[in-house]
């Protein structure tokens, strides 16, 4: 497809040529020395072809779109039985907010903020070693994206262990109001190593191509579920610019600390997204432009 | 379309049958008496046909779904010059918190809240009596819907008028910071008069047609405006149920407290479907069960 | 008392020296242009004499002071009745938050903050016009004085209703949980004309002869009652820097946006401060700082 | 003082008539099997004679009353440097709050809350193994009670320890904010030990003797800490029920949930009140009615 190539080069150049990048995420040490002038964007379509700009081959931190592929895998193995224990909301609060944890009982409001995710690894952890579920979680990633060279990056799954303070605090806060079944410290050890996948944005939209329903993607999750998923990376994906998001790009998406960005245009297209530096919500400044530029010359809004 | 009544006729019967009608809202006088147990909906499709089940031809308040032509209007009179008053994000608290307009500094967190929607009125008064700008609203929706046979019910409106004390506190807290242009009493005046305006599920399906961009809608906003309102619908259609009816529904959607609702599906169908009991979130219940259901049977969902 | 006078001198030389004066309350207009540099401080003694230093005989606007007065008026009239409709507790948040009025379903938390002196007037207003309960308020004032010159500064009154946004907000919030009795326009009336009282620091120590017990008091409250208001000053007297107060001064004390503190040493002296300039906190800059050096050169703290 | 016995003979027979007990803390298991029905008064007087009724020599966990020791200990190591770190206001919110200390950015309100406890435990253990700053703590506790027969119930502090999740998310909150010196996990052990201390009533009225500044006290802290101490019991003894302590005791005071509470009546006596069965804010049932009857009996309120 000729024209989406020019559309991905023009939308390239257009982010470089604005140099507008933001700061790579300072709270986790491996990240923030990462340099922020990179960019790269990676688009499937329907036919099976794929089309990138970009360094679309460089591996980043996967952060916050892990949430996604842990959700996947924890509706797979319990189904809607998670929503017992986290809602389905937008929150209105930053990803990490603790607060709204209290106000809500201990009950995060959606599996896409940190207190959510936490609670749907605890899920998918039951009854089974770290490891497994960690495998568990790799191994559906690498199917979604049909690729096998898809890693943990150890180092940076080590970093947040030693500075992820924030989210100890989530994790025993949890732990006081009954919604956990594991030990706060061997979940996060789980927890961060997820986050601390890394993949190219070729891998990530390809990764997507199940929750776009395209048809050449491998069968792993049912048509209800993508359609959950969606509706979710709709409202809540980038956590309190969520409706923002809705608004300019008119898709679901989900956002990571480590700059990128994955999006499902149903039945059309699956993009992934990477420039590391963020704005003041924890989203990709220069990817979120760069999704904006993408929706207004494609017209893949689903409003 | 002889399947889709059939659809329709039979999820009309479900909802009879399961008598699971809700409390019709208790602070409005002349709302709290209005039987419950009432049901109609119905649907246009791109085709140009509509089709109804139930009481599709008796009027309702539309209450909080006016919000929807009020943002219309205001976007066709001042543009996006409107987002330096109100936000575009869903809050994760009720419909008439005063709380999170605090610690937002009096900025509304979206236009679909009573705040914002105090302050979207507002700026459509600017420089105009109460009756021009009511009658523009009125104007709109009888155009969108291509019927003049729709009015304010001005006992309605007085009756909110009387015992709106929490609107009036939410205007007033506006105003203390400098959000409102208008004396609240007055606007509030206008606000009651819109929020009073009443229509039946097909005179709404009808007036939802533009916003799903149907073939034979009149042109009455630009496609740009309608799926930026389909994006606010989708985020923050349904207060802090809104994340809810997206996970279950899939649409974009618009709740009343009259029991009203507006559902687009774009390009495919505009639906009003109304019930006057609520659930705790100030949603229609059957209303809510039924759009369920037609999400289902139809597969309209956007994701 | 030779040596009282002394450290009044001298608190006066080092406030006026070190000029330091904070800015008046920029919130009410007629307020606002008062000169910052004035200072005034009165104390009243047990052995019935009166001492000064700087300009306490010029009068100033009271503000909240009066709802010290108000409550002794309200406890006189319907006792402990009063606290069905309000609490006892420190708040945390600034005086005129809404957000936790929310929180508390529209029961303010002390008499001491805007929402709860609302409800205390309501309460005084009982089942009489606005004149007669502004009459008691201002006769009890002027009979725990002994002064008759005081009065209610009409101009101040009336700018505070032209500009009183927030507390508009906080009546009508406190309408829409059923703890008025009164329309909030009315009483509202009453509110701004009791704030709107004026008094020198002379007239406002010697007020306060009654609440410290000193013999020759006015027998105007009960001594039960004069406990318990000094409790209520020193727990929530100060808004949220209630603590900081009683942490450097040690004794129960009201301030006022006016400018004016009164302070109550129990069986030893009744205090008037007085300088119009405000800190963060909406308390007399230069005036706290004055009640730090009294309560340390006198240690009159109950501490 | 044959009065005085009189009194406490007869608040014992009223508390032990009424029993009205409440619930033992739940939360921590070893206190939670407690028989209610248990209580004790002590007072020293000036005189230097001490007075008790019901079960005085029973040794309770003192639980948040060593918040009260921990802070003197902390003042006369770092003094005044500890504002820093932590407030000095109320917080009108639960003791183990964690939404209020997400809006004040990882600062404590107040050393009585846990958050601030916590923080004050951290200054003083600081550059010190936790042994040392323990026997600091319980030495000064001793010395202050002239007793030696003062121990840590060891079974107590692991049974918080295994079951400490609010206060673990409280230390790694604080921490993530850069507001602890130590890793919380070791932190905690100590401060779970400082909880977990236990004395009688006797002993506790007896380490009260130096607040309230009774001749025959062993010279432990400085007049200025100790006026400071009490001003913070007065604001911030019982959580966010401090204001209703102040209203109906008129005396700085401390509660902890083993049931125990710390009463400070400046030059005239020092109380220790124990009843483990709580109300609903925390503090001990019995022991604040006790402590009502008591202040009402003698006029020791400071107000």
């Amino acid at each position: 497809m000729v024209e989406l190539d020019e559309i991905l080069a023009s939308i390239h150049d257009r982010i470089v040529d604005e140099a507008d990048w933001g700061i790579p995420a300072q709270y986790i040490p491996e990240l923030a020395t990462i340099p922020a002038d990179q960019f790269a964007i990676s688009v499937c379509l329907a036919d099976g072809s794929t089309h990138s700009a970009g360094s679309a081959n460089t591996p980043f931190s996967i952060q916050s779109i892990s949430k996604v592929f842990a959700l996947i895998a924890t509706l797979g193995r319990i189904g809607e039985q998670l929503w017992t224990r986290v809602g389905r909301e937008p929150t209105g609060t930053a990803f990490d907010s603790i607060g709204i944890l209290e106000s809500d009982a201990g009950r995060p409001r959606n599996p896409f903020i940190n207190a959510g995710a936490i609670v749907t690894t605890d899920a998918l952890l039951s009854g089974r070693e770290p490891r497994e579920a960690l495998a568990e979680t790799l191994g559906l990633i690498r199917a979604m994206a049909e690729s096998d060279d898809i890693y943990i990056n150890d180092r940076v799954a080590r970093s947040e262990e030693r500075t992820g303070a924030r989210n100890k605090a989530l994790a025993h806060y949890l732990s006081s109001h009954g919604n956990l079944e594991h030990e706060p410290e061997k979940l996060l050890g789980t927890y961060f190593h997820q986050c601390a996948i890394e993949m190219t944005t070729e891998q990530l939209a390809k990764a997507g191509r199940a929750l776009a329903r395209l048809p050449d993607a491998p069968r792993t999750l049912s048509k209800e579920h993508a359609k959950r998923v969606n509706a979710l990376m709709m409202s809540c994906g980038h956590y309190d610019a969520s409706g923002e998001f809705a608004y300019r790009v008119g898709l679901p998406g989900k956002s990571g600390v480590g700059g990128g960005i994955l999006i499902v245009a149903p039945h059309k297209a699956s993009i992934g997204i990477w420039s590391p530096g963020l704005d003041g919500y924890g989203n990709s400044k220069a990817g979120t432009r760069a999704a904006v530029m993408l929706s207004r010359a494609t017209e893949w809004s689903v409003f």
